[in-house]
């Protein structure tokens, strides 16, 4: 038998109600796997972001962490609300994400961003520009603007309050993520984007420097770098062009985000974020939508996905993993779409139906 | 008689061709305002970029910034090319552009994109998601981490080379900037929407914290606020949902250069970059594109706009900025194109030709 312990932590918003669903496929799938060897997938559940706040006065409880780090892979749902926007910083719920990244030191997170022939029609942009795009971008999760120190509140010479944040990147940490984004590219289509803004900021020289020297091991690969404000442009203008984009962390949560809104169906884009050793983390991109919670109207979809990354990813489990993404395949293929993906034509259902279908189909 | 003293500043690539057709085009707008009273421009060229780094080892030479500074207003073309991407910093063509906007205090960079009836094809967002967007990103332009310090080269703990650089922002800073999209978005459709990523950054929170406290100043405002990621998604997403946007200078360069792309034609859009007194600066947003130099292939109307754009915020020339305008409008009904924004049914030009269409319907 093979067994694994996953934590759930449903979060914020819509995240509960699409974590149940990708939880009941991911059960099935792992029980239909094990015929012939058992697979056993443990749950246990944690609290975590604003629904962690209101219960424990934390965002991520030291007991959701440790949780964490003790089992085999992490599936997240989402977090965050407007009850708790205007919350200070360590108690938003967004910093109890940042802890669990830093906490798992998952420094690798990738999002693909790839458009679906059933679902081009979803995209805002015209159907030659969206069709066939398939991007993976590879945003460095653990370290830059978002955790660079000296950070805070202070004064200048004039006695004014200034707000300040320090963009950081040591080499290694470079090199680590630029190493995952190379391999990441050799299992796709051989082309690596780089993306920085080494023209103004010396975080970014120091970032072409160390992936150029790091593209001699990689000679397969066809490295190129791109200014990220160029890089937004031609994410919109020709997104074909890209295979795999490597960038920081605040880049990354900009361009990835942008790359997903081109695939036009945002509720179906899984994340992956890894690290060197330790359980990976799994989540969609999307966020937490407090103005559909509860309603059944979320998209299970990328949550699903993410299910079937864990499954592969974290867990190993190749087959089970192709199950999911099959049965997603065609539950699509047989029309079923949620509100957020729904044209003329296809059969509109609530979130708790479309895990029904996929269920019925894994 | 009202004369004025305006620098033009060429700099690389696509420059020079583009900078020669708006200087024609502006003194015989200029010739043709000053029937009644006499409307003088006197130009003086002067050297910048990558141009200026070969001929006097410097970017911006201190008679550049110098004249600049004396001037009336100033007309930049374009900076930058391979030749110097590998330089160090304080010798690359973009530190110049950076000196002349520190220099000159041009701390808010307005970029408006919109897309003209007569190139919504040009887009890539389909019909009904692009026509009829008309957005101003406001950007601050001398503040941030373009400019803040502490910023270089270290050494962290473990002996590791770093990368640095300090996003920073004062109360006044934010303050000043928030101003002038107030005021703009008061001249526009009365919505401002402020972006920024207070859910992770100090800098962003202080931000935030401003410009809601100035908004009691301007009631008949309706003010929203964004963080970038998700305004990354929505410039994809529903562009028409913007009227004006203020942000930081890198959220700004990243999200101005997206929101021109999505109207199809960057070699269309001016900017300009104003400051509480003095010149204020003029240029096309487009780059020097060093591929097509030197080939007539440029698009100048980009930068005859900035002209336009110069003569009403720059000198106030309304009337004269009106024409160029309406030349620009005519000459598009006409059906002449560069290659940058053809498309079958229209006329193929140059650049010289394009600015010869121009003039003779100024
Ligand atoms: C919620 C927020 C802190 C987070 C980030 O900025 O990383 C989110 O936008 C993401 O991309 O996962
Ligand atoms: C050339 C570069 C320094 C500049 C910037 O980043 O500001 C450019 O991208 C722009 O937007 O004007």
């Amino acid at each position: 038998a093979r067994s694994y312990n996953i934590t759930l932590l449903p979060g914020d918003g819509i995240g509960p109600e699409v974590v149940a669903v990708a939880k009941d496929v991911l059960s099935l799938a792992g029980a239909l796997e094990g015929k012939l060897i058992r697979v056993e997938l443990r749950f246990q559940e944690k609290l975590m972001g604003g629904s962690a706040l209101d219960a424990t006065g934390v965002p991520l409880p030291d007991e959701t962490l440790a949780a964490a780090r003790d089992s085999d892979a992490v599936l997240l749902g989402a977090i965050g609300g407007y009850k708790w926007d205007n919350n200070e910083k360590h108690l938003k719920p967004e910093t109890g994400l940042l802890q669990l990244r830093a906490g798992l030191r998952v420094f690798a997170n990738l999002r693909p961003a790839a458009v679906l022939p059933q679902l081009v029609d979803a995209s805002t942009l015209k159907k030659e520009v969206a069709e066939g795009v398939d991007i993976m971008v590879v945003r460095e999760l653990t370290g830059g603007i978002y955790f660079g120190k000296p950070r805070g509140f202070g004064t200048n010479d004039n006695g004014e309050e200034t707000g300040f944040n320090t963009e950081v990147y040591s080499a290694s940490e470079i090199d680590r993520i630029a190493r995952v984004a190379f391999e990441v590219a050799r299992k796709r289509r051989g082309k690596l984007c780089s993306v920085d803004k080494a023209n103004v900021l010396e975080a970014s020289m120091l970032w072409r420097r160390r992936v150029t020297a790091l593209a001699s091991e990689f000679p397969d690969i066809e490295l190129s770098h791109m200014y990220v404000d160029n890089a937004a442009m031609q994410l919109v203008r020709n997104p074909k062009q890209f295979d795999t984009i490597v960038t920081n962390n605040i880049f990354g949560d900009i361009l990835s985000d942008e790359a997903s809104m081109i695939t036009g169906s945002i509720g179906m884009l899984p994340s992956a974020s890894v690290g060197e050793s330790g359980p990976s983390l799994f989540e969609p991109i999307h966020g937490s939508a407090p103005d559909i919670a509860g309603q059944d109207k979320a998209n299970p979809l990328a949550t699903i996905l993410s299910a079937a990354m864990l499954l592969r990813y974290g867990l190993g489990e190749e087959n089970a993993a192709k199950r999911i993404e099959a049965a997603v395949t065609e539950t699509l293929n047989q029309g079923f779409r949620t509100g957020d993906i729904y044209s003329p034509g296809t059969t509109l259902v609530g979130c708790k139906r479309m895990g029904e279908e996929v269920l019925k189909t894994v």
